[in-house]
């Protein structure tokens, strides 16, 4: 692949394939899944993440779940509708995955009076377009994104919002690759992202295989760095944002965001608006998933920790829009009035 | 040995005993160190880190240092002096090193005219003394500080200020054990504190060990704790703290400084007076030790990152003193004035 075709989830025949981002940067695998339970389980086994890549293969996955024929209506809706909420009920965060679940719904219900064979292709097709809108919004984010980095800047990202987080290109890593595009000269500051380390592992791996010059830091080294003037700015995903401008992402970002306050420091969060919740008033209403205590214990399956500790170890925090500078989707930059953001038409 | 009695430096016989800290929580295993040159190197590659305990290894490093006989005074002052060089140049941010260096120089010059024995007898209970002391000035800080903890307080701390870190009883977990003696019950959050993880596998090891009652979490992860009221006050330790009271402290402190003071969450300094350094007006005078990168790369020895990435990992960072609630040292609770805290008596 070159390094502008990262994929992480695609069709291929009947199964949905993913890179198994649990094993970069160390192997590149491909992994095949052809039903729902098989591709949620990928999903909360962080086969692959991201918010808009959970949503493409959240997408996928109903498309090659549904069966080749069905002896009756009323089975064959049973059967898809149990897809759906198997698949959906894989992470609690991400908004894109029961945005993706609804769309799919909605092609289900228009075709399915035009028999299986008909559905099956309807559904495949639409699991594609929104892997090709995906992309597509992450191309527009990264043009109006880009125009804000300034030539020669030092931009710090959190976690992984690129490429191995969406269909393609990434939202805030689109952000930094639109810069580039647009004939800035742009240096990265990787921020490690514990306890998953999508930071070290992934948009690490990524962007030097892009070419790009990434410096890799620990979360608590970025307070520092800000601190003495090593950071321009700072570009984030996020896995839910709701309708003020509150932003749901990686654990650690509220952090990044208030000491980017402190300092001045512009605070940019690159999304499509399928990450947008418009039924969400605001940040106090999205879920907060709770992981696995091992991911803080130790990494990689070696434990490192004392024996005997408790774990806290919630995957997502909430940036209320008063810190965020602005949100770029793919129509524009978005600023907040008085009151927040809003992203009504 | 029991929990009361963590000792990570001490004499025995003619050599420096060390808990070798690498090791922990895994295995606890003493080395035995016999040069100044040894006793450097044990510093510097971490097999005793904490400013305190780092000014103990420094004194009983110089008293087994000293040859047992000397052709000539010269030789003597010559080979003195050295062994005082090597062992302060170890690390650079920690003030007890110099410190307690300078401090056996004094008892070398006082002692050197009654002759070899009788000043290697004076510099081996001089650095017996300065462990002692320590001990002594923690369990004063734990008493005026543990005075500071309300019962049942949710506490935070970073890195490891405990016993590992000092002679003994420790600084930050010294105010947090003095709590308890006074009655209090506390409930203690240690940061995992990457990149080296002392939170994981030191604070955790001592505090388990203690029979408190420890939850261990992500650096990431305390900001969203401080925004959903999970933590009533923080205490950390510190290298070195100015004249003016900004405190250097392991990497990720002045994060939490800042996050606390967004919350209005009180942000202890714990320090034995040997930790200030009065020649040194404010923070933007402390060196800054930058750490190999290999600790960014990897995690417990085991390399996670991708191939190709910079790293910059400084192992130390500055919080400004209108963003410390208090400093605890031996001598009482000090708050600071309009231009700053005052540690002249």
């Amino acid at each position: 692949m070159m390094p502008d075709e990262i994929r992480p989830v695609f069709l291929k025949d009947d199964a949905v394939m993913m890179l198994d981002q649990r094993l970069l940067p160390g192997r590149e695998v491909y992994l095949e899944f052809t039903s729902a339970q098989a591709v949620s389980d990928a999903i909360r086994d962080m086969v692959v993440r991201g918010a808009p890549a959970i949503g493409v293969a959240a997408a996928m996955g109903l498309a090659v779940s549904v069966p080749a024929s069905a002896e009756d209506p009323d089975t064959f809706d049973t059967a898809f509708e149990g897809a759906c909420r198997i698949i959906a009920a894989a992470r609690p965060t991400a908004i894109n995955l029961s945005w993706a679940v609804n769309r799919m719904r909605g092609v289900y219900q228009a075709h399915k009076a035009r028999g299986v064979p008909a559905v099956r292709e309807a559904l495949r097709q639409e699991s594609q377009a929104v892997m090709d809108e995906d992309i597509g919004m992450n191309r527009a984010i990264g043009k109006h994104g880009g125009a804000l980095i300034p030539d020669g800047a030092n931009v710090m990202t959190h976690c992984n919002a690129g490429a191995l987080a969406t269909g393609g290109y990434g939202t805030a890593l689109g952000v930094i690759r639109g810069a580039r595009e647009a004939g800035r000269k742009v240096k990265v500051f990787s921020c490690e992202t514990r306890p998953y380390l999508q930071g070290a592992r992934l948009t690490s791996w990524e962007l030097v295989r892009d070419g790009f010059d990434v410096t890799l830091i620990t979360d608590n080294a970025a307070g520092h760095l800000m601190a003495t003037g090593a950071i321009d700015c700072i570009v984030v995903g996020s896995d839910r944002t709701a309708a003020n401008g509150d932003v749901a992402n990686k654990i650690g970002t509220y952090t990044h965001a208030v000491l980017a306050h402190r300092h001045g420091i512009p605070f940019y969060v690159a999304i499509p608006t399928s990450t947008l919740d418009m039924d969400c008033p605001d940040g106090s209403h999205i879920p907060i998933e709770e992981r696995p205590k091992e991911e803080v214990l130790g990494f990689g399956g070696q434990r490192v920790a004392a024996e005997g500790v408790e774990v806290r170890n919630p995957a997502f925090d909430v940036t209320p829009w008063q810190l965020v500078t602005a949100i770029i989707t793919e129509r524009g930059v978005h600023r907040a009035g008085p009151d927040g953001y809003d992203f009504r038409i």
